[in-house]
């Protein structure tokens, strides 16, 4: 591919290996001023971006990610949040009545927060760094926000790990284009269809080793019953929904 | 800029008007192929891309977008949802408890969603192309929904205008880096902080037009009263959180 953006994005693959070498200064500016290029809701800037570099401050922000090695691994940490706080002291200063202490201004902040996560991904890979999303970050969203002394208005929503590649991993599996592409309206998938569209996954090898390591009959049950089971999924959606409520954007 | 890829993010600018150029079947399909390669959580792919290009079609959904005339006027609209549907209906095929239809999963859906979204942002820049995002759509969520007759498990979250650029803006201002970067806590604002990171943004001459404009004192009240005032941002609020209930991710 000769369009080197494109070649970039069609390359990704999550690094969970880091080598130690550091990430120097002026490469950390242009990740973030990457970011900050992102589209914004109004121009907003709904977000904030939380730098963790300290030996001591990864090992302990890796208990909330499960221990995941990678935490303490990478060199950077970067924790997104969803923030109105810093336009709210704005908005205060300015005599402008609060607008923004609701679940539309959450959706805004995921929205811009996201958006600016997934450009620091591109031009991190775009400088030969890896990086890896932490989905844990809304599992533990709430001792997240306490750990890093997040005010009201402002929930963590994802985190990356950041580093030199210490792994070659392949491609990963997706299902073919026209699984996730509707043209005009939504076209319902027939039990025929979703069997055609899963049979590569089903089928791969990797799903067969997988199959045999959890003994369960289907790699859909290794979903539902190892990775993300129901009790636990259903007490992460009240945490979280808490913490929307904490942070003031549910009432 | 050396890197083309850096380059590419570094002069993202919003494009609202287009020429009538139609979009290459193959560049649409390398636009799609690139949203598929963003990370997904677990490779769960919880996403749909709904593909608009018919005239009428896209008159019709122009209503919901508050008839912005870029929506007509783009060739291509392509409408983001948060879709666990799809993995429900082939966890059902494999006897999978339902573990899924709740909160967590959403935001799960959502963040897929948008890093979809974002990594065609990015290629079809490279192609060229100028994109512009529309935040109506989670305004207009429920009204979205029906048009596209989306089933339970599925909601609209954004949508990207695409076209060929019939315009040239300016790059964007946006604040200062240190004003939304922390590093190892979040560092909350002082009220001179706040003066000082917004300063620029409230002098420039773009904002002198606003005031006069708008007939208001500050640019924050621009927002909260003209842009995003209370009851409208309350009212989306309420109809977003029961669109959330009405597909079954809350209960």
């Amino acid at each position: 591919m000769e369009n080197q953006t494109l070649k970039t994005i069609f390359e990704h693959k999550s690094i969970r290996k880091y080598k130690s070498t550091p990430i120097s200064e002026s490469t950390l500016q242009t990740l973030l001023e990457a970011g900050l290029r992102a589209s914004t809701t109004g121009n907003m800037q709904l977000y904030s971006i939380i730098v963790t570099q300290d030996k001591e401050q990864k090992e302990a922000l890796a208990k909330y990610h499960f221990n995941q090695p990678m935490v303490t691994q990478a060199p950077l940490i970067l924790t997104f949040c969803a923030d109105v706080n810093r336009f709210h002291i704005w908005c205060e200063q300015n005599q402008a009545e609060k607008s923004y202490d609701n679940f539309l201004f959450f959706i805004n902040a995921c929205i811009d927060t996201l958006l600016v996560a997934q450009n620091i991904c591109t031009a991190a890979e775009a400088m030969n760094l890896g990086i890896c999303y932490l989905g844990t970050t809304t599992y533990m969203a709430k001792e997240i926000s306490d750990f890093f002394q997040l005010p009201e208005g402002v929930v963590p929503i994802t985190t990356l790990t950041i580093g030199y590649p210490d792994e070659q991993p392949k491609l990963t599996d997706r299902l073919p284009l026209e699984a996730v592409v509707h043209y005009e309206k939504y076209n319902d998938y027939s039990p025929t269809q979703i069997k055609e569209l899963f049979n590569e996954k089903e089928s791969s090898e990797e799903t067969q080793k997988l199959l045999q390591e959890n003994q369960l009959p289907n790699l859909a049950q290794i979903f539902t019953k190892n990775r993300y089971p129901k009790k636990q999924c259903e007490d992460f959606s009240v945490l979280f929904l808490a913490l929307l409520k904490e942070k003031g954007f549910i009432k």
